[in-house]
């Protein structure tokens, strides 16, 4: 273990977890040194279920007891949402960077005070959106909007349904979903996938759409769809849906006054090794409408290697950031922090539509 | 010429037509006989540039001559929007069959006065959507809705936009384009297309969008997006979107309770020998979400062959319908006017929507 190597501990030991560390465990700078969960036994069978050696691993029957450990430089957290904002506040506190799951917090408030702990702290913020950091996420940037292909914005579609069982529905609480619920939970994609498109331009106003909302019998929000109105002249708009009543969904599709991009697994590719998206850009109707002048070019983003998946690419961010404040040479990129805090913004105003019976929430 | 062939006239001569005479010129039980416009100039253009000849096809100057031939047992009406309500009824007046391009009027009470026309006068009637007819379309009504793969439909996105360059959108008047603007001749497709998911259900009610509406100078609607909301207890939600500001896009994406369909080119598809469409069903993020438990199913669907076409397989069901009603076996089917009435009733919805300040409209 070189010194520049990021050691890093969990906050929860939830199944989800593994996936992280295996992750971890591929890369070339980064270890798990140490796991922790409030119940003993959870992070013991989680230590053997990932193969996590007790030589090498410390395992903690309490958060605290990993925070204290001054050799942990990065914590990963997964308790439930409720919890994480003050987890997230005691970790920066400790001098932790953090890599927090998505949703991080229940509310923009609740990141705020994370933000303002790490800052005051000098630690990396991120959260755990990993879609932002395919491979194929930087392509579709360069290929459509930065090379002008696509052109301006008009209009975006996005979605993230995972369809829960019935009888499971009404066990999400809003103590285990957060106060957002399908909002926080689902949306936090769709949503997060318009700011993307607009370089993270504010939406203007939001508005969930009358009747598309559904809760379940404890008042927890299930599905939602909602319209994000961007800019005054040259407006965008956004139509974002989340649901726990349909069946696994995630589509992005953005229109633009030049082309146009498609993908229907943005939130996790297909298939780990290789991502693609289509697009058509000045595409026309062929002479007398029997077809189109052009068919939709595919580009192909090759993730095959074990440090080229979008895990592994979002790690390798972290990492990198991480090393920097560590060796003295930069401080904590404000960037990710700030993309947490305007997706929140934007969850949080739909949230308020729906409190205000589907009224317009400007920005 | 048998006796079985219908004999078709155009009233009307725009360039598009020139798609419609390639079909019928291919098809084997129909023919061109007779053409129409106000200008005679447009109409021996016409003629000549589509190589109808002078010996087999008549050339009048006027719908009225041509409504008088007593040989022309079909008609097709491309004439401005503004125009076709009233001449589709002269014509059904004038015991012929009715082809008419979409949308076949300006609104509801324009439909019903044609339908009534030809009801009263034992002629077919027929709009010209012609995506309804595609071979693909047949396919994925039997493989996602009849066989269940898609379950109960929960949310749809559908989309024509196409981009007309800037100094024309200001000639884009109510005159030429009918009241409803963009949502009639674009929008037309979309609503359809949710029509044709719901198997012709009616939505409970519609709303346009705030803000997603834009106008030109004379008030012409360029731009609309609008929710529809079908069901009471079991809900589905679509969002269309309509546009003359973007790029060419024609998206259909239907979530269901057990599976999910796209296609980006279902109004025409990128080729017209093939056309396919992507579904999965039972979708799940694979173990650790690396991925999915399945790549999406493509289904291909053949259309090489002259009569395989979307624009044939539409003249094929139109001259079978009238050759049923000339032979006596049949009456008119009511089915395809039930088709554009509906449409149309909620294309009036979402303009009347626009037009109170995108008020929610109850059908």
């Amino acid at each position: 273990m070189g010194d520049n190597t990021v050691r890093i501990g969990l906050l929860g030991c939830i199944r989800f977890a593994s996936k992280f560390v295996r992750t971890v465990t591929q890369s070339s700078n980064a270890v798990i040194i140490a796991i922790s969960d409030p119940s003993i036994e959870t992070a013991n069978t989680f230590a053997a279920a990932n193969n996590l050696s007790p030589e090498t691993v410390a395992v903690y029957g309490s958060y605290e007891e990993l925070l204290d450990d001054p050799r942990v430089d990065a914590v990963y957290l997964t308790m439930p949402v409720t919890q994480r904002a003050k987890w997230a506040v005691t970790a920066a506190e400790k001098k932790k960077h953090l890599l927090v799951e998505k949703p991080p917090a229940q509310n923009a408030a609740e990141i705020d005070k994370i933000v303002e702990a790490c800052e005051a702290n000098g630690v990396q913020f991120m959260d755990g959106t990993i879609w932002l950091h395919h491979k194929r996420t930087v392509k579709i940037r360069e290929t459509m909007f930065d090379s002008g292909l696509l052109g301006d914005v008009r209009h975006m579609y996005s979605t993230m349904t995972t369809l829960v069982p019935e009888q499971v529905l009404e066990r999400l609480t809003k103590e285990a979903m957060g106060l957002a619920g399908a909002i926080g939970e689902l949306g936090w994609y769709p949503i997060g996938a318009a700011l993307w498109a607009m370089s993270y331009q504010m939406p203007v106003s939001v508005r969930a759409l009358p009747s598309s909302v559904a809760t379940n019998s404890v008042g927890t929000i299930l599905s939602c769809s909602a319209s994000l109105q961007f800019g005054s002249t040259e407006t965008a708009t956004a139509i974002v849906h989340c649901s726990f009543l349909s069946q696994l969904s995630t589509d992005l599709a953005i229109s633009g006054s030049k082309g146009s991009t498609q993908m229907n697994d943005y939130v996790i590719p297909y298939k780990e090794d290789t991502a693609w998206f289509e697009y058509t850009s000045g595409a026309k109707f062929a002479n007398l409408h029997i077809g189109w002048n052009m068919m939709p070019e595919r580009v192909t983003v090759d993730c095959s290697g074990n440090e080229e998946s979008q895990e592994a690419t979002m790690l390798r961010e972290f990492v990198r950031l991480v090393q920097g404040i560590k060796r003295g040479d930069s401080e904590a990129d404000p960037r990710w922090p700030e993309i947490s805090r305007k997706t929140q913004l934007v969850v949080d105003a739909v949230k308020k539509s729906v409190d205000i019976g589907c009224e317009v929430v400007y920005l």
